[in-house]
């Protein structure tokens, strides 16, 4: 799956998204069959036992299992920042890797109560991309290879992969991105983010419409994409198209991250079936952006911080959902009376 | 807290609702002060956060933790299943009691997802309460003494309680419980449980309205529940009555569940601010007993298991949430930039 070879990167991605793999439909039955002999009534467990499917769909032909769960953070700077669209300064993405690696961030915590490992990758913090009210973030080049270093960051094996992001500006970003994508106006896809004021608000929404009027109606996904960036969402983007490839189901925490992989499914309709939506963000547009691709969040918890939180809560649940699926006892085995006969 | 040395064992049930403690709104003012200086914006772990104050208010002046969570299962057996209100035979509460000792259920499982001690008290299975459409399910003492038992199950120690249940038959008498505290009709509370079909759900109908029916119009919660039972009701209200005044923090779990405490909340509108509510079971009439009592989930999967299993899943989150509040760090321990000057 390299992504190097070609004199035309965005190619070798167009080949990656034509050849997905399918859902395994001989494991979900399997696991379907499994689940009506599980001591319990049948379809009583809900939500868990559609997770065990999807598990089963995507991670290959044993029982769904999560042994080596991952939280991949990708971080990034934005030129855009220079806007003023954002409540806290850019220097703030760099001390919150910091905190990362110091292990005082709220992902941190989660991990450590969800056993989950978690990597952080820095994208070349010292260089944002360039404000993309004015210029491309990419070029081509530079948003497959970035893509391609998203891709990288499965190469340490994991069985289950939580995206999430850090990067002062990114929600003006991710709002550009959604308004190119699915069109309306800026202000349908512009939120309060981690917190601007009403003057705020409106700089982000000029912003906006600033960087999507310069894209002057391209509609080819990948080309959106390296228009309006940023680092972290090419990177997230490959690194989903890689899960795709390798088997690996995926966890997608909230509003910059549905933005970064909302390119993949504009691309193919399916490209993210093997992807759960954690949760519905606090920031307005999440909801909507979740609605246009049709696709539905496990809660609402009324979270806005990203780094992958909410999709690292999610991972818990999905956890409970394989082990409950691996280990639980049937009816045979465990001597427990079925359904009596009508 | 004895129930014991009284001749008129309800007066002492009395007595400690009347003398419950009530928030430390000390410990929440000083969990707000912490939260607003962790390394995010503020506000934005949404429900964590209001978690996080909730643990506060309910156990004591340290910060929120959870170290020893526990599930308590409570089974017992109901006469009212010689009306065929179940689609299992009254059998299987015993069948799950050892399928519960020999690790084979669904809660088994997320007990072990989720590092969640569990312990399972039977409560005399093979001598199930009457059939509550023809005579009470308990006399006075009968029903104190198992309110008394459920106390007991917090003697073990334990700093985060989810309450459970096994007990074929005991929708049914959910219903009942329900129906007699918030009036309407027996069709109003009454649900498919395991499964029933058409037919079973009249004769679920029919059992609600003769057990309510029996009560003349009795308004006692206390005798509502003495007359209508069921051993395991009795025992999870004694048990949230107990960890109120040791002042542990529960998460209540179903539909059954919450038929139970609902009896401490006609009691006391405030008898349940120690308490989380996990999910909105698919069990049609638990939105409306939440609705009832202004009770509202943290969400909704789709579940109708009981077990515990839903109040287990949210302990997970509920050790995210103390575990973020106690893990993270300060913006000024870590060196991160606060929000900028508007």
């Amino acid at each position: 799956m390299s992504v190097s070879s070609s004199a035309l990167p965005f190619e070798d991605i167009r080949n990656l998204v034509r050849t997905m793999p399918t859902a395994d439909t001989g494991a979900v039955e399997a696991a379907r069959l499994r689940d009506a002999q599980l001591t319990k009534p049948a379809g009583s467990l809900g939500k868990l036992e559609e997770i065990a499917e999807w598990l089963a769909a995507w991670s290959g032909p044993e029982w769904p299992k999560v042994k080596r769960p991952l939280v991949a953070i990708f971080a990034a700077n934005h030129g855009v920042t220079a806007k003023g669209v954002s409540a806290f300064p850019a220097d703030v993405t760099r001390q919150m890797v910091e905190n990362f690696s110091a292990g005082g961030a709220a992902i941190n915590q989660i991990c450590i109560a969800h056993d989950l490992g978690l990597k952080v990758f820095e994208l070349a913090l010292d260089y944002p991309t360039p404000d993309i009210t004015e210029m491309d973030a990419f070029d081509e080049a530079g948003c497959a290879a970035t893509m391609a270093f998203g891709m990288e960051a499965l190469a340490g094996g994991t069985d289950l992969v939580c995206i999430g992001e850090m990067g002062i500006g990114n929600t003006t970003v991710a709002s550009a991105l959604l308004n190119a994508l699915y069109g309306g106006t800026a202000a349908d896809w512009v939120g309060p983010g981690t917190g601007v004021d009403d003057t705020g608000l409106k700089r982000k929404c000029a912003a906006v419409e600033a960087a999507v009027a310069r894209l002057g109606g391209e509609k080819d996904p990948l080309e959106i994409l390296r228009r309006i960036g940023g680092r972290e969402f090419a990177a997230m983007a490959g690194l989903v198209l890689a899960a795709r490839h390798q088997r690996i189901p995926v966890i997608v925490d909230g509003f910059v991250t549905t933005a970064a992989v909302a390119v993949l499914q504009a691309m193919d309709p399916g490209a993210l079936d093997h992807c759960l939506f954690a949760h519905v963000s606090a920031e307005p547009a999440h909801e909507r952006a979740l609605q246009a691709m049709g696709k539905q969040a496990l809660f609402d918890f009324g979270m806005r911080l990203g780094e992958g939180t909410g999709a690292a809560l999610a991972a818990g649940l999905v956890k409970a959902a394989a082990q409950v699926h691996t280990g639980m006892a049937t009816f045979e085995a465990a001597g427990v009376s079925g359904k009596s006969e009508a």
